[in-house]
């Protein structure tokens, strides 16, 4: 189907049985009430995502989802735009932090091409979905058509639903596209009404006038094309990207397949913002990780009511910090499956009542 | 050997070249600079702690401590101590939430009893290596005598070195006591000279009054005792505990072996200080994991220089806690040999100097 308002008509509330099973078990599992603190919170909610009172987490995939911006022609990135398809090799030759990530957490890492501005066709183990070749300059004109932007979900629901045929426990969004804080910040300024300064960081590392310049683009691409935020397709086509509408994609179809969906870091945020605007039940799928360094970040944590798992000072995208969220993750289910009971195990689990004299 | 004098003898500062290595080439691996935060400089540490450039985490252990506390009379814990020799039952039988974890990380699980108030002698699978049945209850005069404490730290340093014989590493500390949050907030309060109030919390789960009891009880310990603060190994015997010595042993020896060792929690916490007023340079050979629930880690980490890697809020000791970040600190090693070059990959590594006009 690959369809976004069947995907989103699909996404249903967690399945609060399962949730009551998990929450019941752990507290008989061989540790003191709570004493594995957000491990058995997360278990609990893989529970009712699931639908599975002892969900396994086994199979993993990081989608690592590839575009270009038009917008790299007013300098808001260090870097040029030819990385992104060089990245992309470096992807698919297993070079690169997210190959690395992947590997130590037993993920499969996926890369789609969503819209590379450069031809990929060739390129071997890439996911062939391109849109079009990078999005056009968002300070002189909408970023793409909203038809583009619509298909551009639908890569990333139909990579998850290509993903459940071989099988899928978790999925994990990741990206690349050199320039892309740009428009993300762009989306999480239009949809929340904050000024581009409030959630505008340094990307991959521009100096305090490129910051300026960054800033001062945004404003500009907000004026010019007036997105919608009652419309979140409407803003994703004028101020977003290729690659950040697939990985909102991936978020609704793996809800409506009841797949938990981990968020990564700043891009990763706009599209989950994104999915939460299109479908506000998205958000109990989706599990945070990390604390990106990009200001903005702070800000989709808190309209999303999520709280990330750790800070490890990470900026990178990719899907890094979510691929050892994952880890983390597949731990609390672990626990919840594999942990002994106080009575299976013959541990007095009663705590003392009475004080000693 | 397990000499508690020469151990602490061999403990040297960092190496500063393979250091110096790590950095070099943190630099040209194919991410922006410094994108993966404390994953590069976890890597560069670990360098340091062996000598090694390019190190490898591959043989990973986690060393659970067992050990009884005779200040349990007083009321301290919301458990009977009688549950700590059935969890290293269940330690041996894989149910408990660190034979969960270790296997979720590849880490073998070496239980051992130190000073289980209980025969543990026919337990197959436990390190037979008990100073005395528990500790003496400290509110009423010593905990143990300064030999038992040397001995229990020679325990931590005898596991250590036999580990090494069969291939190790990495190691992280854990332990089973119950009523050994107790003598750890002894420990710190001894150390730092800071009131019981501010580094005593509520262990496996007292009560307000019972959190009343426990400092009262701290506090009489600590006037009865009078523990030398410049004397470490009078502050273990006098208000410490057989496990925690134990731990802190596995500390001073794996820095003495260039290994580096991950911190679990509070208990840990209080193991980690008394290394450290042994012999300041092990701070640099510690690992931390996560910040615990109990009040007094925070004071632990600040003494020590570290900073938690992140905050689930987790209160079961056993060494989950560091099982976790031995995942972590291992992907960081990973980052720094599997990761391709900007060179290899062919990747412009070139940041963008002049802003487009």
């Amino acid at each position: 189907m690959a369809d976004l308002y069947s995907t989103i008509a699909n996404i249903q509330p967690l399945d609060a049985d399962a949730m009551a099973a998990a929450e019941a078990r752990q507290g008989i599992l061989t540790k003191p009430p709570q004493a594995l603190g957000r491990l058995e919170s997360i278990s609990i909610r893989l529970a009712g995502i699931t639908g599975n009172p002892m969900p396994s987490m086994a199979r993993k995939a990081i989608a690592v989802m590839a575009g270009d911006h038009g917008v790299c022609a007013e300098g808001v990135s260090a870097f040029p735009s030819e990385v992104t398809p060089q990245m992309v090799y470096n992807f698919t030759a297993g070079g690169a932090g997210i190959n690395v990530l992947g590997r130590h957490v037993g993920a499969r890492v996926l890369v789609t091409d969503v819209g590379v501005a450069a031809d990929l066709s060739s390129a071997e183990g890439v996911r062939q979905k391109k849109v079009r070749m990078g999005t056009a300059n968002m300070a002189a004109g909408p970023a793409m058509t909203r038809e583009e932007a619509i298909r551009a979900f639908e890569v990333g629901i139909e990579l998850v639903e290509e993903e459940i045929a071989k099988g899928l426990d978790i999925i994990a969004t990741g990206e690349m596209g050199i320039g892309n804080t740009t428009p993300s910040s762009a989306i999480i300024a239009a949809f929340t009404g904050l000024p581009a300064a409030r959630v505008t960081g340094r990307g991959t590392g521009i100096t305090e006038a490129g910051l300026l310049r960054k800033i001062e683009v945004i404003e500009r691409a907000l004026e010019l094309n007036q997105p919608d935020r009652t419309d979140p397709i409407d803003v994703m086509a004028k101020v977003g990207g290729l690659e950040i509408a697939a990985m909102a994609g991936v978020m609704l179809a793996a809800a409506a397949h009841q797949i938990p969906v981990v968020m990564d870091g700043f891009i990763s945020g706009a599209a989950a913002l994104t999915a939460a605007r299109l479908c506000p039940n998205v958000a109990e799928y989706i599990l945070p990780s990390h604390q990106s360094v990009e200001v903005g970040h702070k800000i989709v944590f808190a309209e999303l009511g999520l709280t990330p798992l750790f800070d490890l000072d990470m900026r990178l995208g990719e899907g890094t910090g979510a691929a050892l969220a994952m880890s983390i993750i597949d731990a609390a289910a672990k626990i919840l499956s594999e942990m002994a009971t106080f009575e299976s195990a013959g541990v007095t689990g009663d705590t003392i009542e009475e004080v000693p004299a």
